[in-house]
C-alpha cells in the first residue's frame, strides 16, 4: 500500500506558559502527519520549502524514513514560519507571527513516480490546492482532508467542491459548528456526511474525538495525558496514525477506522510530550502497541 | 443494600436557547440524583421543601418509588427555587434568580430507620451541612459527596475536612481546577485523592467524564446524544445512576466503578432529553440497559 501526505512544512517558535521557548524548530501538517504514519509503513510527502530550510531537519526526515522524493526544495524562496504562544490551558493559543513564504507560491509538483498512490491525506492548506493536488492521484482507494476555519470562512464554495470528492474529512469541533451552523457535535457530523464524505472525524483535544461514519458512530476520548508540554501537531499526528494504520490494514470499514482513530489517539498523545517532533524521535513502536493496547483496556468495560 | 442521598429540592424554571421555558418544574440535586438511582433499587431521601411544595410533585417521588420518610415538608417555609438559562451551546448557563428559602434554614431530620444506611450521597451544599448529615450513618461502606465552586471559594477549610471523610469526590472540570489549581484534568484527579478520597470523579459534561481510583484511571466519552433539550441535573442523573449501580452490586472495586460511571454516563444521556424528569419518567430498564449495552460496545475498539 503507498500512503501519501501533501502539506505544510514549517518552522515553528512556539512558546508555553511556563516560560519555555522552543525557537525555530521543524513543524508543519505534514511533518508530524509523516512521523506518526511513519510508525506503519511508508510515507510519502509532497511538499516545499526554502533555501533557509535547516539541513538537520532533513536527518529528521531520514530518522523516520520518509520518501522526499516530493520535497522541494525552492531556490529564491522562504520556508513558511509560524510564531504561537499556548494559553494556560493549553489548549488554546495566539499567532504571534505568520509568515507563509513559500506556501503562498506555487504548489510543488507531485513526482510522476508518487501518482499511484492508493491512501491520500490532502492537510490543511487553500482547498482549491487540495483540489488540484488531488488531481495527481488517479488510483485512490482513499483520500481524507483536513481543513480550518479560515476556508470555512473565505472559501465555503470551493471546499464544499472538494467534500464532493473525498472519503473522510477530519476537522475540529470548533470548525465542524462553523461548517454547518450547528453546536451540538453529534448532529454537526451527521451534516458533513451529508456534504459528501463517507466518514468525518471531529477532533476534540483533550476531549478526545468523534467519528461518524456511513455505517455507525464512536466518540472515544483522548488518552489520558499528564505530560503536555507542546500540543503543536497532536491534531496532524493524529491523522497520521489514523491513515498510517488504514493503509497498513488496507481497510476502510467502520470497524478498522474505529482503532484507526485509537491509534492515532495514542500517536498524538506521545507527540505532545515534548516540542516539535522531540518525543517522536524516541518513540518505538513497541511502547505505541503497548499503549494502545492500555487505551483499549481501559475502554472494555 | 441501601443508599441514601441527602440534597436539594427544588422548583425550578428553565429557559433553553430556542425559547422554549419549563416553567416551575420539579428540580433539585437530590431529585435528579434519586430518579435514576432508582434504577437499580431503593433510594432513601432526606430533604426539606416548603409550604409551597406542589402535591403532584410527590407524585413523582411514588413513581420512582423513592422513599420519602426523610422528606419534610416544613411550615412555614418556601421551597428553593432557582432560575436559569441556558446559553447556546447548551452547557454553558446563567442563574437569572435564585431564592434558598428552605435551603438556607436548618437541616432536615434523619429518621432514625435511615441510621443503617451503608451507601450515602451527600449532593452538594454547604461541606459543614455535609459533615453533620455524614454523621448520623455510622454503618457506611461507601460515602460519596458532590460539591460546587462556592465552597471551594468560600469554606476550603471545611471542605477539606470533609475530604478526609469520604471515600469519593465528583466534581466538574471547572471545580477540579479551582480545587487543586491544575488546569490538566488528569493532574488535578491525582491531586485530589491525596486530600483523602480513594476516588475522584471529574465530570466534563458533553465531553464525558474521568475516574481516578487507588486501582487505576479510566476516561470515558459522553454518550453521544443529539437529543439534549435540558441539561440541568445531567450531573445528579450521573451520580444517580453511578451510586445506584454500586449499592445494587455492593462492591466499591475499580472494574465495578467503571461499569458505575458507564451506567451514570447513560442515565443522564437520557435526562437531558426533555426538561425536569420528563424523559426519566417515561424511561425504562430495558431501554437503560439497551444503551448502556450499546455504550459499552461503542467502546470496545
Amino acid at each position: 500500500m503507498s500512503l501519501i501526505v501533501t502539506g505544510s512544512i514549517g518552522i515553528d517558535t512556539i512558546e508555553t506558559p511556563d516560560g519555555t521557548k522552543a525557537d525555530s524548530v521543524l513543524g508543519g501538517s505534514s511533518i508530524y502527519f509523516a512521523a506518526a504514519a511513519s510508525y506503519f509503513g511508508d510515507v510519502r510527502l509532497v511538499g516545499a520549502v526554502g533555501e533557509d530550510f535547516p539541513e538537520e531537519f532533513i536527518n529528521t526526515f531520514k530518522h523516520f524514513d520518509v520518501d522526499t522524493t516530493g520535497l522541494e526544495v525552492r531556490k529564491g524562496s522562504k520556508t513558511f514560519r509560524w510564531h504561537g504562544k499556548y494559553m494556560e490551558n493549553m489548549n488554546d493559543r495566539e499567532t504571534i507571527s505568520v509568515d507563509l513564504n513559500v506556501l503562498a507560491e506555487a504548489l510543488p509538483p507531485v513526482p510522476e513516480i508518487y501518482k499511484d498512490s492508493e491512501y491520500v491525506f490532502l492537510a490543511n492548506t487553500h482547498p482549491a490546492g487540495q483540489m488540484a493536488l488531488l488531481d495527481n492521484f488517479p488510483k485512490t482507494k482513499l483520500v481524507v482532508a483536513d481543513t480550518m476555519d479560515l476556508w470555512i470562512n473565505t472559501e465555503k464554495e470551493t471546499l464544499m467542491a472538494l467534500l464532493a470528492k473525498i472519503d473522510g474529512l477530519v476537522l475540529n469541533d470548533s470548525e465542524a459548528e462553523l461548517l454547518t451552523g450547528e453546536s451540538n457535535v453529534i448532529i454537526a457530523a451527521d451534516k458533513i456526511l451529508e456534504m459528501g464524505p463517507k466518514f468525518v472525524v471531529v477532533k476534540k483535544g483533550a476531549h478526545g474525538a468523534y467519528l461518524r461514519h456511513a455505517d455507525g458512530f464512536c466518540a472515544i476520548p483522548a488518552f489520558p495525558a499528564k505530560t503536555v508540554n507542546d500540543p503543536t501537531g497532536a491534531g496532524d499526528s493524529f491523522a497520521g496514525g489514523m491513515m498510517g494504520y488504514l493503509t497498513a490494514a488496507d481497510d476502510i470499514s467502520f470497524a478498522t477506522l474505529r482503532k484507526a482513530i485509537a491509534y492515532g489517539t495514542v500517536v498524538a498523545s506521545f507527540n505532545i510530550e515534548d516540542f516539535s517532533l522531540g518525543r517522536m524521535e524516541t518513540l518505538k513502536r513497541d511502547e505505541l502497541d503497548s499503549r494502545y493496547e492500555s487505551f483499549c483496556g481501559m475502554l472494555r468495560i
